[in-house]
């Protein structure tokens, strides 16, 4: 049975707060077969690719070629049926449309002292992009994470993937195509981002990787982090659906389960104040699930990690949902734009009973790339600005400088940095020369 | 002898590559030692605050306490030189009007078929910020990783600091006190971290924990990083300066020697087209460095790390400027601001003859937390928005979802996930029912 928690139990507090704290995933300890795999590739480049394709891929690279060629993505692409190619554009251009309103203002300005400050945004210039092989090998996750690349000014986004068995999935290669990505590499796993990072003859590297994997690749990518950027590493999925007793039980129960079905470490909540109609979710849960083809995943889920959450009244369970920081949050009650103000914590927000949480998987426009394991209280979602830096500048005249120099050598003398007192007062021949 | 680059010298390019992966640090392997008193924190709490703070730093808070009475941060306050107060004053209120600057603005829109699309920006709820002991316990510091914080709206900022032997830098206490932090431990290391990642009888958990340290914080940082947010890990500083032969060499010397005098794994960049001047600067940094207290350290720093780099013209220089990628760059030359645009990677940057670095790193009112090590390549100085997060908000009505039902169903079916596909589809009665 999932599990029940009810606000009104005596326990609930310390219930409520040792569901918060469940580990959803054991990440497997792969730190020294990582290390030796980026070592290899940092000395033998190219090489070591091909060896270890071989080996964990059964491709041959040395004859295949690492690089997968123009015609080989655009032959994908022209085969790929019309109706999913454009779902595919018509994705791409919603994402690239939202994301395009992201995009940072510079600032320059003087200050009432005539300090010239400013504040310039540019793109970083290489991207590295990891899409995994296999079952996980999901095209929306290519545009999520090129689109916003692209919209930044990135000028060269690579992406990397396994091929296992020689085999690429034509889904993902159209979405590369479609997201104007051109250079693709036939090589995944921790090896693929040692590539990344450190370059071989065919790779040149890039400074900041992005994109999910498996054990070997998010190791690899905290390992480089440093000499290349790295986005957040995703923790499996997770969903929150706040619902009322007039919603139809079967349209809550079909989007708890598809987060479920993503992961058996997924997790899906359902809050609500309505007992009765909990446990018609509850049921229709179970109805729905013999009809999943991943219904084993679905189930470990949502029996190992999922729950159901009574509360009283909405604001009783807003500091509830808060303190959950969900990934997804579905508001799925009369007027929920009432509640969204008071919602602190969340990687994204769903609203009214016609916004299921998989239009932004997909064609919503916003990113589906989102923090998970409630890091919502201190992140955010992919966006344009992961692609972007800032750099401040400032310019002094004369006249400035004898302004703010006073202060500056105090608070250098004050904190014992006699070369830095002496880099401002020299300009102004307050230095003692000796 | 400071290494010498020349770019007409035929090995110039691998030098320079070489140059540029020089590693400047070596971190102690302290993780094993600092995840054990992470552990003890979390299991025993305050006792084991104690017990460290006892052993490390010979202060006993079992009887002293472990917060910092809002009167002995008073008392630091008052007792300042005024000159010094004024100054720090003077410095927070420089900060704060820049940092105001970079407040994002909300977004709320319809597209064009009636999507209701949203990002909300909102402040992390409480933050932890850590202030090194002994001669690293820059007041300067607090300020520019407290006021950001205060400017995005954190409710709740947490100051750690070690007291060796009790005692506390009254400079830090005053810094806090102007940058309104009133809630303050005498307590540092890896159990500061843990206590502020996991919480104890005394101190309440943040979600983000901010600020520099030594090898045992930055190890601690990293293993509490998913239960909490983090800053970057920051490295040795550096500056890289560009200028002409019209610079008085003795200015520019004590540029290079303010970085240098940081760290002996500092690293402090000449690069001009001049090669007189370049010597002249070099002769200047050996009279400069006898007046220093801090002269070993700068001496080191310099001569293991330092770099005068000859250029025939700024044009060739600039793709080596962006290569370095260096966390402070001063432009001295003719003009500076003929470069700026073509300037890519730097956390900062310093334009004309009358900004020195330190300016910024004191009253420029910009920020001094910078990218080191290249990774302005990639990352960016700490800002407002380090301190905030964005939601994403979308909201459909029946139409909407009828509009974009089809592609996203068509993805979710290409994806293999049936109940991501059923949660649209159920919506609009286009599922199977079974």
């Amino acid at each position: 049975m999932v599990l029940r928690l009810d606000h009104g139990d005596p326990d609930f507090a310390d219930r409520f707060a040792a569901f918060l704290t469940t580990k959803r995933e054991v990440s497997a300890d792969v730190d020294a077969d990582v290390r030796a795999i980026i070592d290899a590739v940092r000395q033998r480049g190219d090489d070591a690719l091909h060896d270890f394709t071989l080996r964990f891929d059964g491709l041959d690279t040395r004859a295949a070629g690492l690089s997968v060629a123009a015609a080989d993505i655009e032959a994908a692409y022209e085969a790929l049926d019309p109706d999913l190619r454009a779902a595919l554009h018509f994705a791409h251009d919603r994402i690239a449309s939202h994301h395009r309103r992201q995009l940072p203002g510079n600032d320059r300005y003087q200050d009432a002292l005539g300090v010239d400050l400013g504040t310039r945004w540019t793109a970083v210039e290489a991207v590295g992009l990891y899409v995994p092989g296999g079952t996980a090998s999901y095209p929306s996750s290519v545009l999520m994470n090129a689109v916003p690349a692209r919209v930044a000014g990135v000028e060269r986004i690579v992406m990397v993937v396994p091929a296992r068995q020689g085999e690429l999935n034509p889904v993902v290669l159209a979405a590369a195509k479609i997201a104007g990505i051109d250079e693709i590499y036939r090589v995944g796993g921790a090896q693929a981002v040692a590539a990344l990072a450190y370059g071989t003859q065919t790779i040149a590297p890039v400074s900041k990787i992005v994109g999910p994997g498996n054990a070997w690749v998010a190791a690899a990518k905290r390992q480089v982090f440093g000499t290349v950027g790295i986005d957040m590493i995703a923790g499996p999925s997770e969903v929150l659906v706040m619902a009322d007793g007039d919603n139809d039980p079967d349209w809550i129960a079909a989007d708890l389960l598809a987060q479920a079905e993503h992961d058996a470490g997924a997790q899906s909540i359902l809050m609500t104040p309505d007992r009765d109609f909990a446990e018609a979710v509850a049921a229709a849960v179970e109805r729905q699930l013999a009809m999943l083809p991943r219904a084993e995943t679905a189930r470990r889920s949502w029996l190992d990690f999922g729950a159901i959450i009574l509360v009283p009244d909405w604001p009783t369970a807003i500091p509830l949902v808060n303190r959950i920081a969900a990934e997804h949050l579905e508001i799925a009650t009369a007027d929920p734009e009432q509640w969204v103000d008071h919602i602190r914590n969340a990687g994204a927000i769903f609203l009214g009973r016609h916004t299921p949480e998989v239009i932004g998987d997909y064609v919503g426009g916003s990113n589906h790339v989102l923090p998970t394991a409630r890091s919502a209280r201190f992140s955010s979602g992919l966006s344009v600005l992961d692609y972007m830096k800032r750099t401040s500048i400032l310019k002094l005249g004369p006249e400035q400088l004898r302004q703010l120099a006073p202060a500056a050598i105090a608070l250098a003398e004050a904190e014992g940095l006699k070369a830095h007192a002496r880099s401002v007062a020299i300009r102004l021949n307050l230095e003692d020369r000796e």
